[in-house]
């Protein structure tokens, strides 16, 4: 009998690699950290000691999810304007208060919040993009959290850099600092925010460095429009031509894709970072998925920022893509329940490059895994188990999940968390950012 | 001091009517079932002496959530054919399926499962439309929840009836039945299912008994375009010859309709039921809704059967709603999210009839009220108590809801309800229908 850590024995288990199907009756074993093994659970007991044994009766276990586009300090700004267009909304509202608030304590307390409500929905890796990545990164360290920093990059002064040039100096002196939960990669913001000499230097950097680019492409069509205007040249094109598609660039948002540049994307090896509901929400129009994968383009998905989502739930957004996809495209067999969760997991993991880390439950990797509940009236009965986790379960029935083999949060409880003081923190922004009463 | 059964007293309370905000610090007073008062908590415990004060910090109290569409037995049958076109679902699996099991065990078994299910998202009245509708009016009595029954009517035969006489002889004898709890709508299936003549004897006895006409209308475009070739009609223009478009018609899903046929819905004073995950999953297309809205006609929503959506879920749906119609219309400022809740309280309680009894919190009215716990990380902090409920909260958070005044959902848990029998009696169905294994 070998001695593990943690022999973990749901009623199903989806593994997504390899095979796109749920194993019932299995175990996954766990020790110092890593995946050891996954095999039938009478195997699994006979052969391993384990000094914790988790039975979860009626639950699946999967790889944690890979939220793949956030701004996790905004869920301080959570809910403060809903229901205008994205112009009014950034410049009279977003842009207004981070340039008053915005400093290390609003990005600390706000990923935070964030952190508790990722590990309550089944979320264990996102990729970030926001100011004072510094702090950030040390936040995802102190929980114990994965993450991808995106170090920002623009033109214009805020609390973190004064100009491009202190942005890229305050990246490249942060990137050495990655190690196995917290990896960096290149923020520069916009198109329409980063001048083409900024980004080549971007390019540059991520050369040197080995990086992704981590940016917003084609958000609305304003943006479009504008560029056009100004530049003669629509925004992919321009970074097409600049050198920044290729396998390095997660493009966030993708809406307004003509069929060359759908090419280019699948081509040139690129990875779009599907933001569906913050898409519709904005009422920026619909990035075409379904064209993408048909292209053979990499897709894989984000809820964007929590001020214009509003939440962080990656079970509601890979269902809302599935949906949104099927009605879209008017097709009901695109993008099956296995395949918008392939998205979440091993895809995400592919394009951030940590597919030797994460994003399936296989021997050698690190033990990021969640178990969603499918026992309750609303997961009831289960045909499938993989069709009940996108189409029926919801983000509340999520409730264990363990990052690098810890446990993170056990019965829907995150561990080692404040939980009081997180809240009592973000009940103490909304006083401040907006004065005035509420709970 | 007036002696009254209950004093609620949340952080918040939605009423809906009248005013579209929410109020702080307020509480609601209910008595005999009925709601007595809504007035600032101060004054309420200076006022009332309650048998029952339940205050709920951090909450958010609204009426109870009415699913305008659904067809609960199927809840059996969810996940059973996911990711397949509208007319394989059906005809493959779904047909098939309900001819070999439906009956009095499986109606009564299904509702019931369903009924904890909406109990447990703050749904609180329904809509339905299914076989054997004697057997669903025990159901919702037995467990004091509200409902208008669809009897259905249809030309071939099934479980519950031989042929359209039957059909109609069998509505006609049953909706006498109702009480303050359950009330009956006449429910030809469709269209495409239904021949002039029965639709003709389906209006008459409407007329005579005074019953709203509940179908499903333009669910598909191959529907539309079938009933093109069959009678050179579309089937809501043969309706409205038929005298059936009037506001007596639930017109369920409503994809495709032409400009003239949305300023006739208006005109003629029928009601849309919006259905928008079920379109999407079963890629029906989009309907219109901005522009029904525009044109003053009533849109209310419904999740559509747990088999093709798959939950019974009206937060996720309304909130589907207004990102949809945001993405579809291209305008964020569409569909805010107090109108949205407008859509699942007032708005469906008029088209309903069941304005007099609830959809708002009113003197006078019945005490069909949920709380909402806007305390959680994914909710917090709270800039707007609307916005939050609307694209922050999930039903997860929904705590607590009360019926004709009798508390029906207590911190999260169904009451009165055998809950293990329940579920047994889902996997035993389960069991019965796929055969094999499975928890």
């Amino acid at each position: 009998m070998q001695v593990v850590d943690l022999l973990l024995e749901p009623t199903w288990i989806v593994p997504i690699e390899p095979g796109d199907r749920a194993l019932e009756g299995h175990a996954v074993v766990v020790d110092g950290g890593a995946i050891v093994d996954l095999l039938p659970a009478a195997d699994a007991k006979a052969r391993y000691a384990p000094r914790e044994h988790v039975e979860l009766p009626g639950h699946v276990v999967l790889p944690g999810f890979v939220n793949a586009h956030v701004h996790n300090p905004m869920t301080l700004l959570r809910g403060l304007a809903d229901d205008a267009p994205l112009a009014t909304w950034l410049r009279e509202h977003v842009w207004p208060v981070e340039a008053r608030w915005v400093g290390e304590e609003f990005v600390r307390d706000g990923a935070e919040l964030a952190i508790v409500e990722m590990l309550r929905s089944g979320t264990t890796t996102c990729s970030e993009l926001y100011f004072f990545p510094d702090v950030l990164a040390a936040t995802y360290r102190a929980h114990g959290f994965r993450a991808v920093v995106g170090a920002p990059i623009l033109e214009f002064p805020t609390a973190w850099a004064r100009d491009a040039d202190e942005y890229l100096a305050k990246a490249d002196a942060l990137v050495g600092d990655a190690d196995g939960l917290v990896g960096y990669a290149l923020a520069p913001h916009a198109p329409y925010t980063v001048s083409d000499p900024t980004f080549e230097r971007v390019l540059e950097l991520a050369e040197a460095r080995d990086l992704l680019i981590h940016t917003h492409v084609h958000e609305s069509s304003a943006e479009i429009d504008e560029e056009l205007v100004a530049r003669g040249v629509r925004p992919f094109e321009r970074l097409r031509r600049l050198g920044v598609v290729s396998s390095r660039l997660l493009a966030a948002h993708m809406t307004h894709l003509t069929p060359e540049e759908i090419e280019l994307v699948a081509e040139l090896g690129a990875t779009v970072v599907h933001c569906p509901e913050s898409n519709m929400k904005l009422a920026n129009g619909f990035c075409p998925v379904d064209r993408l994968l048909d292209a053979g383009a990499r897709v894989i998905v984000g809820t964007d920022g929590p001020a214009s989502n509003n939440d962080l739930d990656m079970l509601g957004e890979l269902r809302t893509a599935a949906l949104l996809v099927k009605g879209a495209s008017r097709d009901a067999t695109k993008l099956p329940a296995i395949r918008a969760l392939r998205m979440a997991t091993i895809e995400a993991a592919r394009a951030l490059r940590l597919d030797h880390l994460v994003g399936s439950i296989e021997p050698g990797k690190r033990a990021d895994l969640i178990a969603v509940d499918l026992s309750q009236p609303e997961t009831s009965p289960v045909y499938d188990p993989i069709s009940q986790l996108l189409y029926a379960a919801h983000r509340g029935l999520v409730r264990e999940a363990w990052i690098d083999g810890k446990r993170r949060l056990r019965a829907g409880v995150v561990e080692d968390v404040d939980l009081p003081g997180v809240l009592a923190k973000a009940r103490a922004w909304r006083e401040r950012i907006a004065g005035g009463a509420g709970a």
